[in-house]
């Protein structure tokens, strides 16, 4: 024992990076590390040592949430039986390719080791390309317990199980009782959650359980979790509001048990559960006001591809879906998703996704709606290779086209607690369908045993305690309170330009810039890197801000995390500068942007938005722009690897008056359905004069974006070829457009493609 | 019971299918039904039944071996705890799709159930293109042991496992201790011994055991057991002289430990292990004497294709080769087997196989090689991603590119018994690499523990008990003697044509007819549906032999089983009817054609081989072709899926005049590289004025064909463009032909191919 190192009966307290590697180099079964309360910066922490299931060894902070871990750090543990507990990652990124791992080097993994008690929140590299994970798995039996994870941005997967080598599979490893906090789209794919394996790995057999989480709101793609590999567990977790799935993408023989999954009245984005592959097991889950659609349906079961290619669609085989509950969702059944056949003349053999279900069973289900649903199974191809047995609808007596096997019943439910219905009737009465190795369905969605009382639907009939679901104490740690930063906000009135820049310095996320002159001229772009509304004192007369800076400079520069609100504001330019422009790198984290009730006119760009940046909302609404040269530029993703410059984007009764070129210029490129983003908002809005040195002859650019409405809009005398070319396969629509000397709105059912694979 | 069968305390003896159903159907745990001595003709036994564990239902014959089961008959079992004992199939074939299987249809599976002590031999389909099995598994915990079976040539593997279905994964099957008896060549692909799921299912968790089975001369095709799911097991088995390997094709995880490859100085056809896939292990494994390249090396460890379809090669990874011996092998180690990135130009990138093993471990095994290999390891590509470690080499000093990991050693070796070698050195003081999950190889070859005296190589250094491998009372029934029906030859010498045809009809298989008068004519053909030799009475002097029969007829009539030595015979023809050919349709089994020392002219066709006939041997030697239209033709598999009509075709010192198309035509169409038959010999012998008529203008086609030797021939005269085109990537060569005014001998590297993937 170095004499340097103090000790107590509580272990070994460390106060730098040398104590604390002296402390690890010296650990023995039992052995128990105590960081220091405070900060700790760029500290790479490598936790190599060998504990013993009776005598871990633990590294631990002082106070569990009080060891701040920030800056360029990161934690690497290789060796047995390590604990470490209660550290707090913040305001820093990993140097290396993940924050938390379980090894050090092909040599030495980590095996029976544990992170508990920890927070990751924000820790992000400089931009959204750079890729990194917030905890990688390799080794067996490793844990992630208790934890709190939130704001990843940049590319990669939260946590990924990694499965290559014999050392690493069936790894047994848990995921359990964590809390995902909200995870912001990423505008491309790669921004799982939770990911298991990848499609090289995905014959390995892997056996993790994933139990008891909360996924809150994690929007990062459309898949929340990425089931990889074979024989992995989901089992009694949360899905609140997230935007994507849990799919068996590639891998066999998962079990999805007694899970619930709660949408949003107003998100078609919030899926259920997506099934691709043999032998899954989806029973006694729970599935509430879910609205999405084809890849993010309640329950979609995917089309697979004839012989694919290990990275490409496996047909679904061998699948039993039972013992589940859905409620008030939209169109609940979806099966054959991603049938493409009617594109083969586009696609080449190796994509068209014309495997049905086979083999599968749909047994022992309920649905309720409480309003009926016209639709509630959708068929995108044949399913008869599905057996339905024992399931029952009530669709309160509205027809539809049903299948053997699905019964209309009237029955009753009741709210147990938010978001959490269960059937006042009796439904044990019919008589559940009962296949190979039902015996192990042994329990329902609340942990109650299926053997004394049993009925369809998720929940065995016994009368049910509530099962809390969005209690967030449940989850992640205890010292740790996802909801507490809510400051009072501020506002700050100011009168003169050297007060506006000032206040723009001093305000705190969330503050309000209240401008009580007519005029503000300025040469300098501002920075907004956080939430702020700049308005008009009065709301009925609009305050002009005269941008002098230099060409190219904007006079709004978003920064991560900018999310700025301009309102009432009469803005304009030199003619060569911007205004709005993101960082040129390092968009670390997501900027949004609102104008409403502006004008804009004579700048180079309105929006000008850098590759690698990203955002979640931009709104125009109510405003004037005119006399620009570009408009609203959101195409710098151009390595067509399904990646946006912006998840939603909104033009709704806006004017837009002789801007040049790039009026909306908004961009997806590569043929990726996994990644199913991009919404575009064109309403209400008239466009005059504009277009006139666009070079591609359209006025309003959606290439590769898969949601776009334009609708309600008036375009008069644009020299344009085309007001616009929308994809017809994809949701691409428009309606009540008056269209006057302004070339044709298009519609092409299948567009030219990249292809990724 | 039934009044009408008789009991006694052995059993319910049941003497026609009638009482037999009648006794089925009647059945309880514990009832043992006992078949009658006899011919049962035509008989479908449906064993439908229920047993337990303890009192099993048993079907079984009153004598073993004394219940032959023939005509179109089958046996099929659903239920649970059946046992079928000693029945023998013969002198038919099943009308179904196998002649045992383990299932009634999709909802009456058998599990628990076993046949035992059967035999099915020469049960085959009318053709070869009829597919069928002869053992088809479904369900689980079933059981094939103590058989003996023997002689399919039709297409389809001996036995299959079938997996589709939840019902028949993590089956535990075993197929131990078996006799597999010669299974012929069937010149294409289908011809496994055992397949274990198929690309589809390959996915899933099998876990078959086949265990302690000798394969005896299993030829069928290039894979003796073809491995396609995952967690199989494959132990004790001994292959001997099998021309194929043990191949992992695809699913993964394979564990092949304690097996013995064994074969043939002069065959190059006998195989080892191949491995694709990942996870295998492959250990305590002894080869010997095997001279098989590429696809049939002893190791062949294979690249994959990157991103790989499910039904094409998968990279090697994660992969273990442990304690294996090799002695007196050809290049017993080849990695990177079926690379093939020089072809990218004419394959598509789906093809290309480029991935070479990774992850992969060779250690501790042993070679030894009495005279010295110039190359005993072939890399067809990199190695850099396997690790050799503690492995030794005896190469008697003679140099080769070795690796690190391999050291060169003087030791000594002892034949324990015929075939099998140990070390009489001592090589346990050599450390052997310690890898992961190494402690689960706890055994040698022999079954000795590694715990207590471990060496490198399959034997752990204990003095050991000769293993007997080659005592065949060990494997498959008592009751039944493969070789025993070896009767007298007979010589029957005929003056008269009377007395040849009677001759012909009373001969027995093997016997002699001699001619004994100078001149025999006759107008109708002879049927050769055994094995014959005519040959004339007097070695020096030959007989003439004229077929005066309809135009499209041939003088000799190859059926199944034929067998044709013509020796010092002159044949002539009509010029409109055939020398030789098969049957137009159910050649239910192979034909064997050799000529030496005759004359043959004056015919339409000297061979006409039939689509779906197949030979394995056809020879001409010392033979004189003139006057005829066409030659040999072994060209109608055209369906180009990699299908031939013979397997060796042997042309030594004969002389062709005037032939005037098809002199040689052989053909094998069809890109697949796991059909790598064909072979010709064309040697000594003389060609001239042929090919006048030929619309192709090459004199001897051999398209697709993998072994081509042509070499010391002459080509004199003969009016064609090309005497042969070779395929240059393929085993094809020449040398010293003398070719005069007949075109050219050309090779091309890559033959444009018709993709069968």
């Amino acid at each position: 024992m170095s004499c340097q190192l103090k000790e107590s009966n509580e272990g070994i307290l460390v106060s730098n990076a040398k104590e604390l590697q002296d402390a690890i180099s010296k650990a023995q079964p039992g052995t128990s590390i105590v960081m220091a309360n405070g900060q700790w910066e760029n500290v790479e922490i490598r936790l190599v040592a060998k504990g013993t299931e009776d005598q871990p060894i633990t590294l631990r902070a002082e106070t569990p949430g009080e060891v701040i871990i920030q800056g360029q750090s990161d934690l690497k543990l290789g060796g047995e039986y390590l604990v470490v507990d209660g550290l707090y990652f913040t305001n820093g990124a990993s140097p290396s390719e993940s924050v938390i791992q379980f090894f050090i080097n092909k040599d030495t993994l980590a095996n029976n080791s544990r992170v508990t008690n920890c927070v990751i929140k924000d820790f992000n590299k400089a931009q959204r390309n750079m890729t990194d994970l917030w905890v990688l798995f390799k080794g067996k039996y490793n844990q992630l317990d208790h934890c709190y994870l939130e704001g990843k941005s940049n590319r990669g997967p939260t946590i990924r199980v990694d499965l290559e080598g014999n050392e690493s599979i069936r790894n047994y490893h848990k995921i359990n009782d964590n809390y995902f906090g909200p995870r912001p789209p990423k505008g491309g794919p790669s921004a799982e959650t939770i990911q298991i394996g990848n499609s090289s790995t995905s014959m390995t057999p892997s056996y993790t359980l994933v139990a008891n989480n909360l996924f809150d709101r994690c929007n990062g793609e459309v898949e929340v979790i990425s089931s990889k590999s074979n024989f992995n567990e989901f089992r009694g977790n949360v899905f609140y509001k997230s935007q994507g799935s849990l799919v068996t993408r590639h891998g066999n023989y998962c079990i999805v048990d007694g899970n619930y999954f709660i949408g949003d009245e107003d998100s078609p984005q919030v899926g259920g559960v997506r099934l691709i592959g043999t032998g899954h097991r989806v029973t006694n889950n729970y599935f509430y006001n879910l609205h999405g659609e084809i890849f993010r349906g309640p329950l979609a079961m995917m089309n697979g591809i004839r012989q694919p290619a290990v990275n490409r669609y496996f047909q679904v085989t061998d699948v039993v879906v039972a013992y589940n509950t859905w409620v008030n969702c939209s169109s609940p059944w979806q099966f054959g998703v991603g049938s493409n056949v009617d594109q083969k003349e586009v696609l080449p053999r190796s994509e068209i996704r014309s495997e049905t279900p086979i083999r599968t069973l749909v047994v022992n289900n309920v649905i309720y709606n409480s309003e009926g649903d016209e639709m509630p199974i959708i068929r995108y191809d044949s399913i008869d290779g599905i057996d339905f047995k024992s399931n029952v609808i009530n669709n309160q007596g509205v027809a539809f086209r049903g299948v053997n096997g699905l019964e209309k019943r009237d029955f009753s439910m009741r709210e147990l607690e938010e978001n959490i219905w269960v059937p006042t009737s009796d439904l044990s009465e019919i008589q559940a369908y009962y296949g190979f190795e039902f015996d192990q369905i042994d329990k329902d969605l609340f942990g109650n045993s299926r053997s004394e009382s049993s009925s369809i639907g998720a929940t065995n009939g016994a009368r049910p305690e509530k099962p809390n679901i969005m209690d967030v104490s449940k989850y992640g740690p205890d010292w740790y309170n996802p909801s507490a930063d809510d400051s009072a906000k501020e506002t700050h009135a100011v009168s003169t330009a050297a007060d506006f820049a000032k206040a723009m310095k001093s305000a705190q996320d969330g503050d309000i810039i209240e401008l009580a002159s007519e005029r503000f001229e300025f040469n300098y772009s501002m920075v907004i890197d956080k939430k702020l509304t700049i308005k008009s004192a009065k709301p009925d007369s609009k305050v002009s801000l005269v941008y002098a800076g230099p060409a190219g400079t904007p006079a709004f520069e978003m920064n991560p995390k900018g999310k700025l609100t301009l309102n009432a504001i009469i803005l304009s330019g030199s003619g060569e500068n911007y205004a709005f422009a993101t960082l040129k790198e390092n968009m670390s984290g997501l900027y949004n942007l609102k104008v409403k009730d502006c004008e804009l006119s004579d700048f180079d760009y309105v929006l000008k938005a850098y590759k690698y940046s990203f955002s979640e909302y931009i709104s125009f609404e109510s405003s004037l722009i005119k006399n620009c040269n570009n408009g609203i530029e959101l195409s710098a993703e151009d390595d067509d690897r399904g990646e946006y410059n912006a998840e939603n984007v909104y033009i709704v009764d806006c004017q837009f008056d002789r801007v040049n070129k790039n009026v909306i210029d908004y961009y997806r490129g590569g043929y990726d359905e996994s990644t199913v983003g991009g919404n575009l908002l064109v309403r209400g809005s008239t466009f005059t004069q504009c277009g006139a040195s666009e070079e591609n002859g359209i006025l309003i650019n959606t290439y590769g974006i898969i949601n776009v409405d334009i609708s309600g809009n008036k375009f008069q005398n644009n020299p344009v070829e085309q007001v616009a070319r929308l994809w017809g396969a994809k949701n691409n629509s428009h309606a009540d457009n008056v269209i006057t000397n302004s070339g044709a709105l298009i519609v092409e059912e299948n567009l030219p493609l990249k292809l990724m694979y």
